[in-house]
């Protein structure tokens, strides 16, 4: 269980006021890694000095990527918090279901809370780079919450969780540590290839297909392990050796 | 329970920036009646409404009281929020068991959750009209939350403590039925007989290959839909169609 592998990405943030509120938020809550992608006003900023009050330790450590991936590459599990209700169906938590299962990955490795632009939220594939969506239980008549709030609630519970830490020790370990979000997007891309190799897809609709895989193996969060032998049966597939040597 | 019986006082705010956020906070959680003790600026106004976003009808029913007797004098159960320890002893509740204390109270009766001047919290003549104080767990290096932030976090274990009491359940929304212990059993047994098509199994010695891959698709459990991916890409691997023939 570790506060620094906790890290909070913001995507297309639009007002700098929130990025400052965000970081007072998680510093509150014992966080500190703070990641904006593509922030759609310049950082840093005035405006996010004056509302992080006392957190500007956590601004001046705040990095700046181009994209997702590059906020998300090293993290073994990524929640994406969501208001809506989204046409395609992902796996869901609630806010204290979510901090629990951030803190006990923490122990191990990088894990990311990832916080869309505050009209449109995430894109779809966005989502689909996601382990889990993260939903604050609100009032469906008006479910969201300003982005800063938001940051603030799930800050709150993964510091709640970390205070339960003891029980979570109960966790059933993994024998192996578990798969990036880089080494899961190697195997997607590995999947496609493979898949058309062998005809089973349609390079002129890949979407569906590949979109329910990313949802079966996001779920289900690989280890090393597993990873390799998914990435040994897809080899395999795409050129099989032993039995046509024999028919050779 | 009643979320109607459950008030929000702000004492003596200074941002009206804040008044806003709090509404929204509020509106969020299902939240309605907010009462302002003596607010240091002109109310209403416009900053109060800009962050209140779709929260303005909270906005226009809040009340304007001069001191808080004035404020809380119909209510049964008061919490008064307060980030630091206090020279004078008093109960203390953290935000979970104070909400849910509320949520019970609300049955019968109006209760109170009060907030302090920003810089300053309460008085000690105001903490002595609180049956309780509320504390936040938080950072102790840092434990002062924005105001506005502190109503989102009580507001939303206020309607936590209420999704308990009427049991909701938030569950994972999935498209397809979930496959059967039969299914996957047929899924096991031609991951077996593939594997060793395309020469990736050894059949010598086929049970730690073979764990791993229960051990992944049990804990992913499988929906039907999913179910049919796997079994078409194992039979594709099997016999490749469009590639080869394209080759002949």
């Amino acid at each position: 269980m570790s506060y620094e592998n906790i890290r909070v990405v913001m995507i297309g943030t639009t007002h700098p006021g929130n990025i400052g509120a965000a970081a007072r938020a998680m510093k509150n809550m014992h966080l500190s890694d703070l990641v904006l992608v593509a922030p759609q006003t310049k950082f840093p900023c005035g405006k996010a000095r004056a509302r992080a009050s006392g957190a500007i330790d956590v601004l001046e450590n705040t990095r700046v990527v181009d994209d997702l991936a590059s906020a998300i590459d090293d993290c073994t599990l990524v929640a994406g918090a969501s208001a809506r209700l989204r046409a395609i169906p992902w796996p869901v938590k609630d806010a204290r279901d979510c901090a629990e299962e951030m803190v006990v990955a923490s122990n191990e490795s990088k894990v990311a809370l990832v916080f869309g632009r505050e009209r449109s939220g995430l894109t779809n594939e966005e989502l689909e780079r996601c382990n889990r969506l993260v939903h604050i239980p609100a009032n469906e008549a008006y479910s969201s919450l300003n982005i800063a709030a938001a940051v603030q609630v799930l800050s709150y519970e993964v510091h709640m969780a970390m205070r339960d830490k003891e029980k979570l020790k109960l966790h059933v370990a993994n024998d192996y540590p578990m798969s990036t979000a880089e080494e899961m997007e190697g195997l997607y891309q590995h999947f496609e290839q493979a898949l058309q190799t062998i005809g089973f897809l349609n390079p002129e609709n890949p979407r569906q297909l590949m979109r329910r895989l990313r949802k079966l193996f996001n779920r289900a969060q690989l280890d090393k392990m597993e990873m390799n032998i998914l990435r040994g049966i897809l080899a395999a597939a795409e050129s099989p050796k032993k039995p046509r040597e024999k028919n050779d």
